[in-house]
């Protein structure tokens, strides 16, 4: 029988405010068994470029990331969020160590190619070095991503971190039975997002289907949901979508099943 | 007979222009055999600082670190210059790992103690954790350090690039035979540093302290030469200062020598 391992995404709210993310932590390291974590960026990213004098360019509401965006996304996320999570979790006597993906080359990818929209620098995963994640889990130390990953060539590339996430927790499904978790400040998925009650506590890729149709799904949880059903789909043991309680498995939430 | 072991530290301009850094790590990839690379900041942080409007609050021609400067400093050196440092070697082909000290414990500080000035966010070395570093090296990954450590309560300090390199070739000196290498701009200690061809080609600790004595060697050279005779003193083989050359082991330089 394989080992269980848990791969965390969290994001949104959770790490943008620093007792949201101290509260998180506390949890975290209660996790017992090897553990991973995988980071977004909130908003901290766009109020730097900001600061700097760097104009967001967003096309039909997804960002473009030229070289001064990606310049503050390697800053912030690979930086000031990656390394303050790092001694975060130091401090909680819990061994960490933060990576983006040319760390080990841990998690390699291409650029995204030009079709109607060139996105500047965003990749599309092709790799996980499974192999590095394990050595450092044999070693009781958690890996902590931020959502950065790098081509063959040494090129820094945006990634989202969701996908970072689904890819990494598919990798190590090859070594352990892997449970992978999106933690956010939501629920779960909602039928009504006005109504965080209306949490869907189990979504198969038939409900999802005629959800996406209906248009209840919608914008940014239509990519979420796609690396939630290719995680299930290629090996992952459980997916889990909800707020920290997850982690406590006390809470409402939404579990995704085939 | 122990296996050698290269630390190599590079700062000042060489790390600023991106044309020198390049033409560096070519030279760097070259080398053979395990090896470790510590890199300064350069003035990026200040430049970054500037364009946030955060003060850089100095005395004494040395920085105060308060907590909007620990936050510049970890976006740039633990963020951008690091990981792109790592990517770059990627792009090379040599496999890469970008740390600071929090990353599994590897380099752990205590903050600097209030005598007459208070330092803010800076940290004094007490501890390298040289298991961790070896793991690296028997999986061919060169770690490379930003000037950032870690308290034991997981607080981020603001650290001497030298004395990171002289700290972890001092620790590793227990395993490897370990050479250190300081690599800028200038071609070694001077005895007139508005001539750059006075390099001091051998520098023992008797002369060196004449040489502070009688005012020739002063300001930044005093802790980067501590540093230096530290590291002679406590078991690595070797300390040459110079520029990129010493890695080609061809050109002018200074060694140091108890």
């Amino acid at each position: 029988m394989k080992q269980i391992l848990k791969v965390i995404k969290i994001g949104g709210k959770l790490i943008e405010n620093e007792a949201s993310l101290n509260s998180f932590l506390e949890d975290f390291v209660q996790l017992e068994g090897p553990k991973i974590l995988v980071h977004g960026g909130g908003n901290k990213a766009t109020e730097i470029a900001g600061k700097l004098g760097y104009e967001t360019q967003m096309i039909d509401g997804r960002r473009i990331t030229d070289k001064d965006s990606m310049e503050v996304i390697t800053m912030v996320y690979g930086g000031l969020l990656n390394k303050n999570i790092a001694a975060k979790l130091q401090g909680r006597k819990q061994n960490a160590i933060g990576l983006c993906g040319a760390d080990g080359r841990v998690v390699i990818s291409k650029l995204r190619e030009v079709k109607d929209i060139d996105y500047g620098y965003v990749g599309d995963i092709q790799k996980v070095n499974s192999g590095f994640i394990r050595s450092l889990l044999e070693q009781d130390i958690v890996p902590v991503f931020s959502a950065i990953s790098c081509t063959e060539d040494g090129i820094l590339l945006n990634t989202n971190g969701d996908s970072v996430a689904s890819e990494i927790a598919i990798a190590m499904s090859a070594i352990f039975e892997t449970q992978l978790y999106y933690c956010s400040e939501k629920k779960g998925v909602l039928t009504n997002i006005e109504n965080e009650n209306s949490v869907i506590p189990v979504l198969n890729s038939k409900k999802y289907k005629e959800l996406v149709a209906s248009k209840v799904i919608t914008n940014g949880m239509l990519p979420k949901l796609h690396n939630c059903f290719q995680a299930i789909e290629r090996g992952v043991s459980s997916v889990r979508l909800g707020d920290t309680g997850l982690l406590k498995n006390n809470s409402i939430h939404t579990k995704i099943v085939s």
